[in-house]
């Protein structure tokens, strides 16, 4: 443990948070994506909420400004079209509480979502249980 | 995940303590405790407490009725003398409520208690902020 | 050895099926399916038979109901195309045993099939002597 | 698979037994033994049972007859000092039908056993139930 | 050394002989064939001669007998157009010998062998010094 | 690099950081201690001064409060008996600057201080061209 | 250390620069720059400018002097295509000092940097906070 | 050191040249040659000169008789178009002095000269200061 | 293969005798020995017999002469206490064939012969039937 | 290669010289050195004279002046008593040329000097053929 740093960040995962760089890509993975068989690299947070980690990254790094959407999400497929996951709604406010520009998030099909993840710089696989949980972040550039 | 499992259980920790066998000790360490440098397997629970992670492995293997003391706490030190660990009651409560035997912790100084953790099988690093929260656990025989 | 899970399952085996997630497949392979050779993690049952290790893989998961066909086989070949493995029977009271939807089968040509194993999270060696009977198995969702 | 080799000897393990020379040791050990702590190597035969296992090696190699026991068996400790393991006879009947000496038994302490596995060249982790299980074979010399 | 077993297999080499499956093929080469550059698992077996190889390997497993030429030998180049390789003679002998059915041999080109050599289970390096006395088996169903 | 650490503590250094707990010790050491030959874990930062390293540590975590001496200094040799490394009051500084206890610094032996280098938990290996500019920090409890 | 040497050059980067031959390239990048996830070896040098590195390696290694352009810069994108980046003055003229012919830079676009860099024999991650202050060099023919 | 070969050749190479089959070619590089990034295996040389790596070679196996260039060159590009290497004319008295038949040497582009280097089964780093003096060896038959 | 080398010799082989230096041991181990459980490194050459693995050795590299016995057996034991190894004149024939002084081998317990050979170079395990058939081999001074 | 620093040095070896502090130790060996089996770390010039050796190395690194003997030898054996090794006078005025001290030598047993050799930090395997030509540097203090 480090002062100032959540408790939720593991040693190796800091690490791989600090090796990122611009428009370098995380996922944040509910405790049901295939993240073993997907990321390059897997960061284990099993056990944990995806809002806990968001809020956790985001105070470590903020998101790209030289794309229009630099969080992404997975796009409720056809057997749960009528599904409205309500934790998008918290990721929405912790995202935009950690900025000061707007942020729009962009919603990409299931498949599409783990090709993009399979190029990801690392995935966190959570124990989320909330389907649809999965988030992947672009890290911005820090100026300071 | 796995059906019937509690999702705190990280899949490399289970492997461990499938692979533990009659005797073999593992640390619950609390994020203070020098888990790297003392344990020859460390398995990192970051950002969870101790309580939640000594019920989930206590439904999975019982303790050993072979030794007086299949329990050990590490004994409050000189400068806190006066310090009662009230998580240890929780311990207590945990641990009792998973055997049929009345199981007695016993207190082991904090010197010795790094010894005893480095010849453990593993060393599972929490997040947990209590102080003296650090637990030893000893196997038992599975007879089912 | 763990309380509640079976004997058969391994250490390393147990750290797999946790790690699969949606859509993961699992081959639990016949004593003559070439696993060394076309699977990306090989896990090693020698000696057991295919219906057993089934049995208590689901058990720990459910098979995706996002999928017409969660369950495939390796069709006979012309060599033996009048052959009618009895062990499919055995693998489907299993299979819809431990499931309240109705699972039908799909069967895939034996090279077809090669292929699938040669993208499967795990392939599992078995010593089953019944020909055609290897089983790929598609994990679903945990939601408890 | 091999023809003329047994269904139950994995790859792995048969390299292993090829590999051991004259006074080598393998121990066959008990589901509830602390194989992975002990084990210099270890051979995974989750599910099986001990004799089995003894009597597939037996029709690999020969046991030593340069010492007077080439066979150890771990003593029941106080807390069972009453048990007699019936699995020791079945043992019995298995080494004596493979040999044309009269090989008789040592029991040893708990804990010397324990020292003695750490020497030994592996240890086969087997699924069996039986209490005090834990065989040792000391390999002869291949004269043919 | 184990009993039963050919001395010249080395402890290594039937484990991967083991390992293998109905369709996975070994290559037996020469003293001169480019082992290491080609082959995805190595055996060496220097100083040894391709027919004792083989005779011992046919002990261990059955050819394939789902297709027509389980059996494949390097083809004469333009080069040495007039040589009958008489090795291939002891071949005949050997594998019919092992087997039920008659077995005929298949002669590919050179490069073709090659690129066969690449995708082979493993390639056995012997010091035989006979010119063209490379050989490709594919492994049978065991069924006993 | 991350918001509010420090831009020379690299991603290895704020593992390895994080991963220390009570009581663990990390030696910056100057270009000339012999850092690969003693330490268990080396991070290399070539070309940076102690004193910068020093209080971008000390940021983020609190010296040792259960022991008299948590910052150690390499005592001068007999050869050099005369410096004063003027470098020592620098450390002085950053260090009661980063604490609420006034911080007394204890010398050891060229020797011995070797020694302790080789418990430590790792060794920063800087490019302080300054002599005696070796330091010793014993990590205390996070408490927040 | 080593004498001659600047103490900014670590074991591991001039290892790599006494590696690379004719034609090889090296990125030295700034802070944001996404070393790890593009660099085929990463040679880490966490709080340093990219002046001082790129005059230290000038010192060991000329240009390339069989290309029309053996230094490449990051273009500056649309966001920031008013942007001058003044860090660029400085290595023209670093650049310049160390060689005997005019060299001229070329400018290529960010993502065709990335492909370029990806292809290099390393990346230095540097702590280089200045926009756009990522440099390619491609090293020339040591003659004497 | 071993009697009878070489002084220059070094356990590596030795191993290298060994396993190497008809066919499998090997570079000589000068010391500018990137080998570091072309090479699937490096043997360096450092410090010592082509010639005498070449007749050490070629003291140890035969040039391929299968093809009709079983030596290649690279060929001088037009920056130095005028270029005559010296060199060249040693290489072809240690070849010729080397073989019963007549070889003759074929150049090749710069480029493609890369591309060979990158399929050959190795590398060897010289320190050799000439100019155009990489060369490579395709490995004949061993018959004896 | 290499001209003028025994193709009994491995390249793992050569490279390690040519690693060897005046006064490192090689024991060559008949097929009874435990060779994997002694030898820091382990050649297989299973399938030969010693007295050709001997001469091919004896061929590459001298005897130590500052020694009064430069060879080793092992000690026929208690059991086999009228056993006279007949292998041993062929060793005793190879051997001062190879040297221009007369050497005279020493015979060790089977145990101490065991701890010199963990102690050894290497361990070259051969096939050989013949009992007592090990022979350690102390490497001299290449002087040309 | 790189400018200014001797061709001889490889880049392993550069590397392992920057590595080194105060008082750690390099082993020059000559061709008859047991290098690998004393070495913790080897680097191999196979085929090059020790001379040149020493002399690149104390173009890079200061020898150490807070000891009496920063150069040792190995003494001349019983056997070899009468011997005067004539490279030491060339040892003697390579190193006193080096510096600005006069460094007095010290010579140890054969058997001391493998013991030092196995506690410093590389030795490098050269061809030198002269015997007792084994030296051992200890590295100084940088200061510019």
């Amino acid at each position: 443990m480090l002062k100032g740093i959540s408790k939720i960040i593991s040693p190796e995962l800091i690490k791989i948070l600090m090796e990122m760089g611009h428009g370098d890509e995380i996922v944040i993975a509910d405790g049901n994506f295939p993240a073993e068989s997907k990321g390059q690299r897997v960061v284990r947070l099993d056990g944990h909420k995806v809002p806990e980690v968001l809020s956790a990254i985001l105070k470590l790094f903020p998101l790209d400004s030289y794309v229009d959407n630099p969080v992404i999400l997975m796009e409720t497929t056809v057997k749960d079209k009528d599904l409205k996951p309500q934790i998008w709604d918290k990721y929405n406010k912790i995202v935009n509480n950690n900025s000061n520009d707007k942020i729009e998030f962009k919603q990409i099909d299931r498949f599409d979502f783990y090709k993009r993840a399979e190029k990801a710089y690392a995935v966190i696989a959570t124990g989320e249980m909330a389907l649809y949980a999965n988030i992947i972040l672009k890290k911005g550039i820090i100026t300071d």
